[in-house]
């Protein structure tokens, strides 16, 4: 080793004895007579020392030459500091420099190398290995290093196998689109990259594999939304002989267990809810349950007194922003703006100010008297200095809406603290969902997941209604992880199949492998899988994924540092067997 | 869960416990009035037992229309077994069945699920499925669990931090042939999926991760020989602050440490040997050193008798085969075509039988006479009763023919036992090869070995004879693992790319980022990658790596199973911008 100790291990303990360390310049300070050097890896810094009159000429000519983010490696003993540094680890020693060798030298970087650093995005992308030497970069990578451990160490106590399935697999039209591979062998035909795992845990499942676990790479060729990546990672994870129970207690283990590990956080036990209440009392299948500030569904007192947008709406539901009462005009007017973009899509909000003195003001002074607003308080149980919210018109519509402006008040009122964590189990998701675009019903989650036995009779009947035995976990109103009970009979996945608009020839085509399984003896079985980058951040409290992965690509699916996708020869397209159209 | 107790679990202990196992019917035994299930799962074979007259009678009927790979539930009581079956973990109790639920019927299966199987390689891989429930094939990605297990442990116990790395990168194109992915945002632009991780992991030693490792997939689009994957999957590796002998040191403990904890093993410390020494004395860079038999050269003692072949030749040399003196005519034949097979390619095969009352025999009477063929049994430390195998002519074609004829020797007195482990460190390997194919030199490594220094002036006046900070780990006669001491200064990486041919253009368009990271700071780094897939097969004693992979391709490059790669649709490949030449 080029050194006895790193930057981050020397103490008191240490003072008197000769060490050799190495590592990056963070930065050096010159008094004349005096001459001191921070030391960087990746363990800590240490402050190294010269001293005029005392260090050798040359050496301290050395250390005056040196730049920020030379690689160094010193020779030389720990003494005491006299001004001690608390914040620091080695903050009560100095390392007194008698030799000095300069491994590397180092241009100045386009960026400064601090926890706050003066670089933008695209800087610190093009120069993503001098962004990782930032500590805050450093820490969300060793933090993801950490759940990867105590995920593998949580899942192999309980007998899961993490067993590796193929990159190279094949294309799929359900979902989103596949990244492909051409054959350079077999002309003409492709591989594609998996969107996950899905058909081979639940084949390791018909093998018998029993508990199944990876953390794997997969990858969706999506048009980027912020925050999106093309390949992203996953804990996945699958049972078999289990129930749904089985899972959602296993795996709230896991979170839990995460938490405890990783975050020294007691989490208390995943609370329930099934999809149609959290859709009714939150507008969404993914609830920030840090807070409350429920949906009141106000119906019976708004309608029938005159005012047509409330009489004319499918549904009129409110939430109470808490002292809010007080809102300024201005402020109230931002709240309307807000709700007005196209991105949430209200056509306008109702407000009613239950003002301290308990009086009412409300946008719809003109239809309701305060006995009506008292009426609408009491549902929402407002207290005199809240702001109730009002929106109203199709249901489904409405709710989103509501649930974008109630997590924007639960923002402005400090209830998303990013150190706070709130998990919930979603469950009793339907089964289907109506594209307009196809013009035909689509799985909600994928189209192995299982019908709950009870809903069956409604699959002709009235496809939307069936629920199935699916389930999301999320956490501080993120989906983290979502997964189901498979089907594994032959007779039941042909029936989704066609319900999902398949014909026979395509389902047998693309997943006839599958359904040939299930008639070898395919157990019951089930799983789940978390989304491993937005759960490193949800733990790091960032709100992007993108320092938690050590090499992102941009949102436009680009890596700026490597400089990829890029042009190949014509030469090597000849050689796959395609080519560029114009 | 569906079941109290797994198939591998229950005791005598447990006698008089009413259990409920859930699993595989691995086979019915009906004697008329008893009827005997053995019910599989991957822990293990439990016995479950009715009998006529005792057990409702529907249940016996039940039981008696379950066919293999049935999956079934029972409930019943344990109870002790009259007579025991000591191979089983289970072998001392029963399960007098209750209850019998079938979960899912079972298809005769198209090979027996026994240790031994009827199914031939495309049948297993067509059903992988149930391949998968043979428990040799369950075993080895067990063993393989382990591995990564052990693989981790050791590597997180010395601070190696795992990162991820992208799977969607750039071509380039040194070395092997890329798999490219189209991109759809960016048309005409393509990723390439990574040959290995390795820019990626020098530039997290440039960002002071110091010490990185990933068990992680990589990909070779080469024509497939046998037991060759085009994914595969690599324990990949890289210090900072160290010299070889750190690398070294560091991964000969992750060496035995496997042995250790997977197999029980004490591995010695690992000798060492340079590359020259392994050509002269075993005429590989691999050499099996789980037996001796080294060559000997015989030019001094050989030549000058007139014998033509050997006196033209810039090599004679020779092994010794204890014991084979009395190899028939037919033997010595069979090795003689051996030799000459096209794939060894040596004109022919001298032999001296060393009699064991002390006499000669040798296809060379004529030239030789005793006292010759004593000097060169002397020179090979032959005794009486062992046979002497020379080959001749150009010295490396000559080392590589005898190369395989001591590997054949080595096999046939029952030397290469795969229950014993020799591991090798094979060192300063030389950084150039020669290609004829291209006319020019080419990495022996890749372009990022750093040369020896004191071999750095050779570089113009003798590129071949210039020596690489570079290092293989050998495992009875299989290449493991390899890396080296990488160049981490920009002018060294620079005349490197010159050397390799790439103009000042190409280089910096394809390694630009990495040349461009060698000037901010970058310290002394080098690593070495294991092939993980081979290292689990030979942990396991296997020929081949392919049951120690969940769901292999063929040598063709197909998964029969899934049946990929295939076509893809016009429509997916115009969004793609590209199309299939004719």
């Amino acid at each position: 080793m080029l050194r006895t100790h790193t930057c981050g291990e020397l103490r008191l303990a240490h003072v008197n004895q000769t060490v050799t360390l190495a590592g990056w310049v963070q930065r050096t300070r010159d008094k004349g007579s005096l001459l001191w050097i921070d030391l960087r890896d990746r363990y800590g810094i240490t402050q190294l020392f010269l001293e005029e009159g005392k260090s050798d000429p040359q050496l301290i000519a050395a250390a005056r030459s040196l730049g920020r983010e030379y690689v160094i490696r010193v020779t030389g003993k720990v003494s005491e500091r006299i001004s001690k540094n608390d914040k620091l680890a080695t903050g009560e020693i100095e390392v007194k420099v008698e030799q000095l060798t300069v491994l590397n030298a180092a241009k100045t970087p386009p960026f400064t190398i601090e926890d706050e650093t003066d670089g933008g995005d695209d800087l610190r992308m093009k120069y993503r290995y001098l962004d990782l030497r930032r500590t805050p970069v450093r820490e969300s990578l060793q933090l993801r290093h950490k759940m990867a451990q105590q995920t593998r160490a949580y899942l192999d106590s309980l007998n899961f196998i993490e067993v590796e399935t193929p990159v190279l697999i094949k294309s799929t039209p359900e979902g989103a689109r596949d990244f492909v591979v051409p054959s350079r062998i077999h002309h003409g035909e492709f591989y594609a990259l998996p969107q996950s795992p899905q058909t081979f845990k639940q084949l390791l499942m018909v093998s018998g594999f029993d508990r199944y676990y990876q953390i794997v790479k997969c990858f969706r060729d999506e048009d980027l939304r912020a925050d999106r990546q093309p390949e992203f990672t996953q804990i996945d994870c699958e049972m078999a002989f289990i129930t749904q129970e089985d899972v959602l207690s296993t795996f709230e283990g896991l979170i839990r267990h995460l938490f405890k590990s990783v975050k020294g956080i007691d989490l208390t036990s995943v609370p329930r809810m099934s999809y149609a209440d959290a859709m009714t009392h939150y507008g969404s299948d993914k609830p920030d349950t840090r807070f409350d500030m429920k949906f009141v569904e106000l119906n019976t007192v708004a309608k029938g007194k005159g005012f047509g947008v409330f009489d004319n709406a499918e549904l009129v539901v409110g939430i109470c922003a808490s002292g809010c009462a007080e809102y300024t005009r201005k402020q109230l007017d931002e709240l309307t703006e807000f709700v007005k973009r196209p991105q949430v899509g209200a056509k306008g909000l109702v407000y009613v100010q239950y003002k301290s003195d308990g009086t009412f003001k409300s946008s719809v002074d003109k239809f309701y008297g305060p006995d009506d607003l008292k009426q609408w308080a009491d549902a929402l149980h407002a207290k005199p200095g809240d702001l109730i919210l009002i929106l109203s018109g199709e249901k489904n519509a409405t709710r989103k809406q509501l649930s974008e402006l109630r997590l924007l008040m639960g923002e402005r009122l400090g209830l998303r603290d990013k150190t706070k964590f709130s998990a919930l189990w979603v469950l009793d998701f339907p089964l289907l969902e109506w594209s307009e675009e196809t013009n035909r019903w689509h799985a909600m989650h994928h189209p192995f997941t299982s019908p709950k036995p009870e809903d069956m009779a409604l699959l002709d009947s009235d496809p939307g209604a069936v629920r199935a035995n699916a389930y999301d976990m999320v956490l501080n109103g993120t989906e983290i992880g979502g997964g189901s009970i498979r089907i594994h009979d032959r007779a039941t996945q042909q029936l989704m199949f066609s319900k999902l608009g398949f014909s026979d020839e395509e389902a047998r085509k693309q997943f006839g492998f599958l359904m040939d399984a299930f008639e070898f003896g395919a157990p019951p079985h089930g799983g789940i899988a978390f989304g491993f980058d937005r759960l490193c951040s949800l733990f790091g409290g960032a709100e992007s994924i993108r320092d938690f992965i050590a090499f992102p690509k941009n949102n436009a699916g680009r890596d700026v540092m490597i400089d990829t996708p890029s042009t190949i020869s014509e030469e090597q397209l000849k050689e796959l067997g395609i080519q560029v159209r114009d």
